[in-house]
């Protein structure tokens, strides 16, 4: 018998690769840019970019300057876009990195002409729905016919894109157009991140901004995924033991046992990333036979551990591995059950140190 | 106007100490462990090691023997414990930081005894009524009295201490005790954490494992929190603007302006481990002329940024920090709004990467 401690969380970039060659062709004509913020998800955002620049990517979306200029060794003469734009703080990872702002309002506009880095033309976000950042046509107005053609990009995101049917994609892609027509008639644009593919060449202008769908999600539910799962998080039994019929499980004692039970307790828990919410409603899945075995997480998940029902598999034993997400169980599927969307969970597991990370490619 | 991008932690080591002063009050003459494990909740294992050995604790529990070595250069002659006990994997790290394993169970113990460490003498955790790690009666019955002799500390845990009238905090007692006295009775012991600590003597045995509380989380719900908030964490404004009746906010148009309301875009997401909970639910907290405006969060939280109301601050602007974490609004109640613990929410948040993170002593 083996004892092991250690979860383990393996990235599949021949995958991912391979999600972003279906994205491409879907986007086509248009530019695929990969979009690398919040360390790819959480995943890695110099690994991910290394594997993206590779499969010829040259153009990549970060939030801020400090991602940017964190992905520029790997992709040394790549576009990199940062959305959340550019201020005081964050000035001299554009300068040092060759970044290009994504300036998301009149104020930003002014401090980036006080702070013009040489050779870089920034793009410009607009308003068109989601009332996050951009200009709004009120903002525009003010802009002089100088000031408005010295955008790389004009940018707008929108705010329902995984709802095909949802009456706000026809009234921003108007939007958008409205302000292109009269503001940027020769500018770039870029309207759509992965959900935004899937609805159509209308959406895609000259740049689409592939994030969730490279690393697997679903960005378009109405339909089977097309993605490939890239994810498979897995955690060591520590301990098999009897539970007797009315014992209780975990904090605040909120699993009582109905009957006499078979318990594991896997070494993971909310310290890695594993949401709190799977308490009482998550799965960990064991394999016997080639067969999946997806057994009830009891009680709650507590920091470092989750206790499973594992009653119906009399030969699980110290050190064998149980499951969190796979080809199987999804980041959807755990998503769903803990009641957030797989955005937030990938992010949240991604960054943990304590996992034996392993990247295939 | 100054603009900035980058969300602000700080994070107060005085204010720990001080934490960490009083429960030493409370827990003597037991001995005052700090509990760092899982990166010292997210807010930086290093950092807080190195303020708790400087105060004098010389013990310290981590989860897994990575989180050990890591501790060990700056708690040179510590006893550190892994939780989690010792593994394949883990078993260099105990070797080269001189770590010492809790032993969780029978497997484990055959583990150790083929690999035992010169020097070093493991604890061993029992079950008392948690339902997690630990070796039962039964195998504790199976033990010969020369290993059960070979442990430096008796360990286990209560399942329910943050509620003081909880019927499984005397039962547990109660177990550990005839555990103590039948398999133990020269061996030092630990049962609680620091939600035991505020129990009484009766729970203090030989040493107390200090974690939760030093980080300023009330874990003794059932009265005011002596602990000190060592927390702040706050976010630039990089947006101000008019949102017109009838307009929606965000993914999925969750939030629809009920009358005519000015907004602001506040510079941080569920990316940076703020819970998505928080949709619609969360508060950014402004101040002007000295006086604190809690200002609701509209629609969803996304990866990158929040929007809140900010309709009641008219002399409000782009380039103002609003308070996600602070004296006014602690770990406790967001995460309270967000609908789940304290423990969860710091470790998310402390791991971000993108945040200035700054520690004051």
């Amino acid at each position: 018998m083996s004892i092991y401690t250690t979860p383990i969380f393996n990235i599949n970039l021949k995958k991912l690769v391979e999600n972003y060659r279906l994205l491409e062709k879907l986007s086509a004509p248009a530019i695929a840019a990969g979009v690398v913020k919040d360390d790819a998800y959480g995943l890695g955002a110099k690994e991910v970019t290394k594997a993206l620049y590779k499969a010829g990517c040259r153009h990549f979306f970060v939030a801020h300057g400090s991602e940017g200029a964190l992905i520029r060794p790997v992709a040394p003469d790549a576009e990199i876009y940062a959305l959340q734009g550019i201020g005081e703080d964050s000035l001299p990872y554009f300068q040092q990195a060759n970044l290009i702002p994504v300036i998301c309002s009149p104020d930003m506009l002014k401090f980036w002409h006080k702070n013009k880095i040489n050779g870089i033309r920034p793009a410009i976000q607009v308003e068109t729905g989601l009332n996050r950042l951009g200009f709004r046509i009120s903002d525009l107005e003010k802009l002089s016919a100088a000031e408005l053609n010295e955008f790389s990009y004009v940018l707008s995101h929108l705010s329902c894109a995984d709802e095909q049917a949802h009456f706000m994609n026809a009234r921003q892609l108007e939007n958008f157009r409205t302000i292109k027509s009269r503001f940027f008639p020769n500018t770039p644009a870029t309207l759509s991140a992965s959900d935004g593919v899937f609805l159509g060449n209308d959406f895609h202008f000259d740049l689409t901004r592939l994030g969730a769908a490279l690393y697997g999600i679903n960005t378009a539910p109405y339909r089977e995924n097309e993605m490939k799962n890239i994810l498979e998080l897995k955690a060591p039994v520590l301990q098999v033991k009897p539970l007797a019929k009315g014992e209780f499980v975990g904090y605040s004692a909120t699993f009582r046992a109905p009957v006499d039970m078979r318990i594991a307790i896997v070494s993971i828990g909310y310290g890695d990333g594993l949401p709190r919410s799977l308490s009482n409603r998550g799965k960990v899945i064991f394999y016997h036979d080639g067969q999946a075995f997806f057994c009830p997480i009891l009680g709650r998940v507590s920091m470092d551990n989750i206790i499973c029902d594992v009653s119906q598999l009399p030969s699980l034993k110290t050190g064998d591995f149980g499951y969190l997400i796979n080809d199987d169980y999804t980041v959807d599927d755990i998503a769903r059950d803990a009641g957030t969307i797989a955005y937030e969970l990938i992010s949240n597991i991604g960054k943990n140190p304590r996992f034996i990370k392993n990247y295939n490619s």
